[in-house]
């Protein structure tokens, strides 16, 4: 039932808060490669301000283009921790939240807003310190006229999120994790990180990655050779 | 006669000074909605740097692809206060502006520049503190061979835009106020700001846009039916 | 042999770094003019943070799509100074490049990362001070499965770029100056930003390009026509 | 468990064959219509030739960029009806899919590909009267290196596909009907259809939408108010 | 007053239907050239059909996003020869034109569709020879819920376009001719192809545009250099 | 030395016509294949009519935006059996090419264009069957001011061209063979073609690929798992 409109559900199941707070930890990168490399959103979603990072768990809007009425009905959803997560019926760039909306979903609890449509008031929510994420910053208005859902399964930027799902958001995207996997993706997350931590230090001292990771022999069997020089390149080119 | 080739006019009449002082204190998507939500340009126009901010009259410029000789004949015509407002006869992503032309522009008083091309030394024009909308920014330089026009109406990133228009950008893009109606969409953006700081104070304190623009019965009329839980939703749909 | 898969060649000859240090000392659009308005990369390879700059001689990297094996044998072939340039076999933007990687790349003694494709841990880079320009950010992991080849000419963000070639980038992008005209390039820079230091103060005192470049005749010439001002251009528009 | 890597599921439960009958009788838009106006893909989805048409039950494919390998896997599950379906794990169009693999999908009895990726050899596809609704039209080849999975739910153009849902596709795009839903919506588009050639006859005849519909009154209440002429809408501006 | 909605203008002043008689001899690009080389639509407009063919006088339209309901009040405005243009406040990429708007519209004689927006029923839009230039072709359906305006000066596609304007349309795109000017243009335009056919003759059997427009020595000034063969032009370089 | 302006070279190394002739047989995704999966242009190259198909030696055109003066430098270097291929200084869509030189550069002997630009009169060329890859369709007319360069090396759509390399186009897109190593490509793609003349008799059999290409253990060792249905699966992630 993606897609469906006119359907506002007031409660949901969210993830367990212990996970999200173990989520919060980590980079969305890290997430992504802990969940065998799946969740993300497309990267044309961008945070409207350097260093923005929210982690929360969704509150779910489905909109239609250049009409912002269902983010008013979410923000009665929104309990502290949330993210709110906005996908369109259709591709549209218009500027559908902007200073008043994050000054009730702050008031409400909210950590942030992750928006397959644009944001206005860009220069007010950075001072606020208001975290948004989207395709687009675009002065344009909305009207209110066609309802969509709140709290249904939606399609945000290409990725499949439900209510309740932790979405964790940084300079390099946004990650979703579904509900039901928020304790082991947050355990695989960082057991990455502490594996990486030893790569890191390795690699800082002038170890190669080849040999950290052992690829050499995997380089060769899969047809790479070395050459010495330009000229020996050139020289069995004959 | 958009696009004619051949014509520089020498003067051109500009919104009242008072007006464009007033238009000044408000942001983009302010102004925007104070006109209808009408005037703005396409949001891929950009700032070089972030907060970015001006507000002047434009002198308009029409230029060809790769061609930014007409941004000099264009220098002569800026008084203190002007914008400059650049659009051209086909896409293009050229930087047809730099410090050197900036240097120039900023001599002769003008506050700022919008062009549908790029812009280039960037980190100059930044430090200059000269603020650039721009749909790209390219270190690709440009010819002077062809003839484009100053001060003719153009269209500029699908906006329409006379000489003497107030222009104001920042952070949200760029808006155009026809100069006929300076004063009157000035005291509208005024209305809409005393009106907003009211609406802001009651959502700061949790009371939910629902009720403060009174949405319940029509959104009840559009169709929005509230559901109490995801099994409930669940159950109907059996 | 432009995208020629499994070849690695280890030494190349790189331009001397006299004629690098030289053209460090330039912006990106300079150079692309002192080269006869040449070398520059497609405009949308942009920096993950501003104010980033890097100079260096090319180890160059061909990579298949979502796959990032080359960049670990590229590290073996780094030297100080060097800048890893990555080009792909189609159009991809998975985040092939991290802080892991980074770490590498410093430890050799690289400069930076030009890469026509997507680098991720962004936050982490930026605090690492590694400047990358991409063509976007995205945090999407990637595969080893595919070789590619290191130090083989390759074409970047439409530009061909062979192992051992100046890379120049900025805030205005990326420009190649090959490795045999650094020399000349470098010199031609500086006569052109000698020069243009006299036509700033010229312009910054409020004489105008049209008299400096001596543009008026040529204006005329090609056709442009001034007019009083607007009732005059309606007058004869009659 | 969208986007999971190296499962092939081998018997999935389809659509009833006379849902799918019923649905190949409607365009995509009209079935699009019957579901509330869901279910379309992107619009980036085009027919490799001018009046392709398919209806077939869904056989899933998530696939790598620049990696074809899950096609052939899926040959071994397409039974006659099917059409296959392949969505990326990230944006990618190179050429997957051409006349071997369509030979091998039509002996299997496959009715059509829908590829969120590019198809190749489309001169020959074309002939062979083989449908593809693709994101481009490429000639580049692909690798068989990494493994995705078959017949699990992807995303495929932004639409959630479950194996076995019904997909139509024709000049207008394509849609995805839940196999759950298929008569009920193939029943809606019926209904649909039989009320649209009313409604035609009196349009052919000359009556306008704004009585057939009704719509005077509504758009006298939304605000829209007719004016004589341009003379008169001058005058009232003053 | 671009963008203004809530007005529709009844009766509007048309270019004179001879001047419209000749301009539709004349393909797009002639008549482009003709007036100076203006008046042309963005290129993304492109005809649902090849060899689709218009020319008529415009009604505009200017509608929202997602929202249809400006094309059954622009139906009433229809006359016989006209040309529905239609433009949007913000981009937007719904099927907004169907066969049975087209069925209407074809009632009241109108020749053909502009629509800065998609078509759908595509079919059997070709199947009645209706042409349709838009942005896109897509099946997503609109809501009738916000007013716009018809027959106020609109932007289509980045031109800015009159009710009454003569609107020209082919596989090359979309042209618009200010009707104050259609005589002027129509005129121009036989003259020009008048001289083509001319130049054709001479090219075709074998005379060189160098020499039929005697261009030799403004490239010789304008610093071309013909160089022997590859040989000479890698001596030179030494 | 890519990118130079302002040489014409009158005489170039052509591929021998018997190579020509020879690739002149297969398609681009063939030829593509046999060079290693090297050498194709980016996928927005596309044929103006259904069906076209071209191969020839390259004449090589280097252009600036907006600006077409070149292509009739290019008319007299042609000779039978050439195609043209230009590049642009920097991305350009203006209609540079139209029926009056595609009737001179016929009557010349070229078979055909390949232009990272756009093309006009595109009716007339489906007429003459004269064959052009562009990308775009524009009527935007241009200028003749600023020179480029004839036969030397250019980037186009993103591949290195020679002046003298085989260029072969087709519905799926451009690609170019090295003159040198033309015999060896058409060497390789027929025996390419011989070979999957005997896979498309297997595949349309009823053979799978699996079994044909041999995949079925490294489809396992790879870690693809089969399921036997979707209850399975369900059972085995809990």
């Amino acid at each position: 039932m993606i897609g469906q409109s006119g359907i506002a559900v007031r409660n949901v199941l969210r993830a367990d808060s212990a996970s999200v707070a173990e989520l919060a930890k980590f980079g969305v990168a890290t997430i992504h490669e802990a969940m065998g490399r799946t969740g993300l959103l497309a990267p044309y979603m961008r945070p409207i301000y350097p260093r923005a990072k929210a982690c929360g768990t969704a509150v779910t809007i489905f909109a239609h283009p250049g009409d912002n009425w269902m983010l008013h009905v979410a923000a009665e959803m929104l309990k502290p921790g949330d993210i709110a997560v906005l996908g369109t019926s259709s591709e549209n760039a218009d500027g559908m939240f902007g200073d008043l909306l994050a000054t009730s979903f702050r008031a409400r609890g909210a950590v942030g807003l992750v928006i397959d449509a644009a944001c206005r008031d860009t220069a007010e929510l950075t001072e606020m310190g208001f975290p948004v994420w989207s395709r687009a910053i675009n002065g344009k208005g909305t009207v209110k006229a066609t309802v969509g859902s709140v709290n249904t399964p939606i399609i945000c930027a290409g990725a499949l999120i439900h209510p309740g799902d932790v979405v964790v958001a940084d300079d390099d995207g946004v990650v979703v994790v579904p509900k039901a996997r928020a304790a082991e993706v947050a355990a695989a997350a960082a057991r990455r990180e502490a594996k990486e931590a030893d790569v890191r230090k390795r690699l800082a001292a002038g170890e190669l990655g080849l040999d950290v990771y052992g690829m050499r022999d995997t380089l060769a069997k899969a047809g790479l050779r070395y050459v010495a020089d330009e000229a020996a390149l050139a020289e069995e080119r004959r």
